[in-house]
């Protein structure tokens, strides 16, 4: 059954597939340009609907952020699959299950992990290192070199392929512009290259796999990366947005909510749409007053078949379960009535999708996204 | 079939169903002996497993934040049902499908939607109106006697069983302590009791419905008070521990989380159980070196059939998509292993049982939960 947009009656996360399929063709062209391959991470749009696209422009590898998901997208026919979170031994079963099916990549970074797959493995994997040059998240310290000796000594040992270092450099989520975003990529592609050039003598196939959003999409040179692994471009955001990523007209997701009340004496309206379906991430972004504002999203109206810029000075300035409560100037608070749908474009787009599990496109289809399989 | 706690291989919200007893045990005492009837919010379970506990204790009427839910619940048998949500007059052919088939009453808070319902309903509701003694988030201002007298009058015109007064006093949830939450409650009870009697001539059956968790946990008299709504009791989470409404050993939900990584210089644990498991929000608490420190998790052990205390001085620092990164004490950090399972106690659990979708109990069954059926 088709569903317009305007007909929405509870909150719906519109896909605007003219706009996600714009994101990529200009990604996978830039790659293309940088001699890099574009192996994305399907982490955001978290649906098998998507891997046509990808694959008519010429992607052959996924990266995904767990197995159920490398489970998923297996299903889903994608053949080669790194999987680009600490390798999780607790779930051996699903990885030979996957290992037997597809070529899998796995980010190893302890002596221990890699014994413990060793020993466990009924078919071989490839293994990749994350490094980690700052984020803090997780990777072994660029700094660690011994370490890295140890781990990579033993995969020596265990005949591993090794395929190469990995970096998220994720602290570009919190820069403040390009420049900051191409000082932390430079960061890490440096100490990415030193590794390279301590090690290519014994691993000479050894690769570097490195590329957020922020970066891909800021910066033009790729120059020594042989591949970038980027995830939230497919759908851009709020936060990418703040950061210069991307333009508010490059969002390719928006939150469809039905207005169900108005409060005249602080300009605010109450929307369906809350944390359970934006999730609860937020920004901090100078309100209109000048005060340090904590948002939840961005109001935009909808129409037909799109969606159009943000309200100016408006923002969602708080979320509880099922309520979005959006702040508003008096001329839109005017305009807009109890029972009118709105927009909201979300800050964090990964998040939201995987609160919502599917998506309504502008010819009024759904896509169902890994999360209606995860809940059967 | 059973799955035990300890053989977790990836994220699973473990629910001691013993605990979730006990609590609903002391709430239903609790609301007997103040004289008050027990009509709980099923926002944060949303399981129409749990539906027998509330009958088999006395509970006729239920709450829920939405059409949907409604409709979930009333496919469970529950036959009297109050959306307190202000109601979505888009969702009209909901509501219709409904009121053919459960008593239901909805948060009705302006003249436009009363007319538009008075238009479009196939069969009678009954009305409840939400007013705000100070929380901000919605309902119409205790203090606009004027707007809440237009909204009556019209009631009476369209002939609308009118219920009663409701108040959701949410700001208790940012108390520091029982004097606060008391001091919040008295005063929202105080704007009620007043509104009582300007319209108890008019409306002789009126009542009056209030009590979230906080207020309902930490107080023991409700008098003047026909109706209670907690939901969070069932559960409780860090934020009411945080509060005093409730002990560690009273939550009920804990997410199993296997260990990935561990990064000695900075003791910190990565586990897979991130945003998308645990949701996002936060409680600002103080770190041990005395820094305003925002968590998003408590780490427990967990053991065969239930889980320990929070470790002290061990936190949730950080959420990103996948990731949970716990800074853990030196003691704690040396005996905790790569393959290991952690628990964590959520934040909010509301949003985490939304998240996750289904539980995993003590006895090794799983519970689904509303999102089950949403997802297909």
């Amino acid at each position: 059954m088709k569903t317009s947009w305007k007909s929405c009656t509870s909150p719906a996360l519109l896909l605007d597939t003219r706009i996600a399929l714009r994101n990529l063709d200009r990604m996978a062209e830039k790659a293309q340009r940088a001699g890099a391959r574009l192996n994305p991470h399907f982490k955001t749009h978290q649906s098998a609907a998507c891997v046509p696209w990808f694959t008519e422009r010429g992607c052959t590898g996924i990266t995904v952020s767990s197995l159920k998901m490398a489970a998923y997208f297996a299903d889903a026919g994608c053949t080669d699959i790194t999987v680009l979170f600490p390798v999780n031994i607790r779930d051996i079963n699903r990885i030979n299950a996957l290992v037997s099916k597809v070529k899998l990549t796995l980010n190893v970074i302890s002596v221990e992990a890699s014994r413990f797959l060793h020993k466990h493995l009924t078919h071989p994997v490839t293994v990749l290192v994350e490094v980690d040059a700052g984020y803090g998240r997780t990777g072994i310290s660029v700094n660690d070199t011994g370490q890295i000796r140890a781990l990579l000594e033993c995969f020596q040992e265990l005949q591993f392929p090794f395929y190469g270092f990995y970096i998220h450099a994720g602290h570009t989520y919190d820069a403040a512009n390009r420049n900051e975003v191409a000082a932390i990529h430079q960061q890490g592609l440096s100490a990415l290259k030193a590794l390279l050039t301590a090690w290519e003598p014994v691993f000479p196939e050894l690769k570097i796999s490195m590329g957020d959003t922020p970066a891909c999409s800021m910066l033009d040179n790729f120059d020594g990366i042989d591949e970038i692994r980027p995830g939230n471009f497919i759908f851009y955001d709020l936060t990418m947005a703040a950061i210069g990523a991307c333009e508010f007209t490059d969002i390719a997701v928006c939150m469809a909510c039905p207005v169900v009340a108005k409060h005249e004496s602080r300009t605010e309206i109450v929307v369906h749409g809350g944390a359970i379906h934006l999730s609860k991430d937020w920004l901090m972004q100078k309100a209109p007053d000048g005060s340090n504002q904590m948002i939840f999203g961005r109001p935009v109206p909808i129409f037909d078949h799109h969606w159009g810029e943000p309200m100016q000075d408006c923002y969602v300035r708080k979320l509880s379960q099922e309520h979005g409560i959006i702040k508003l100037t008096q001329p839109e608070f005017d305009r807009i009535q109890v029972g009118d749908l709105i927009g909201v474009l979300p800050v964090h787009s990964c998040l939201t999708a995987d609160c919502m599990g599917a998506y309504l496109t502008e010819t009024g289809d759904t896509i169902e996204m890994m999360k209606w399989r995860e809940m059967k």
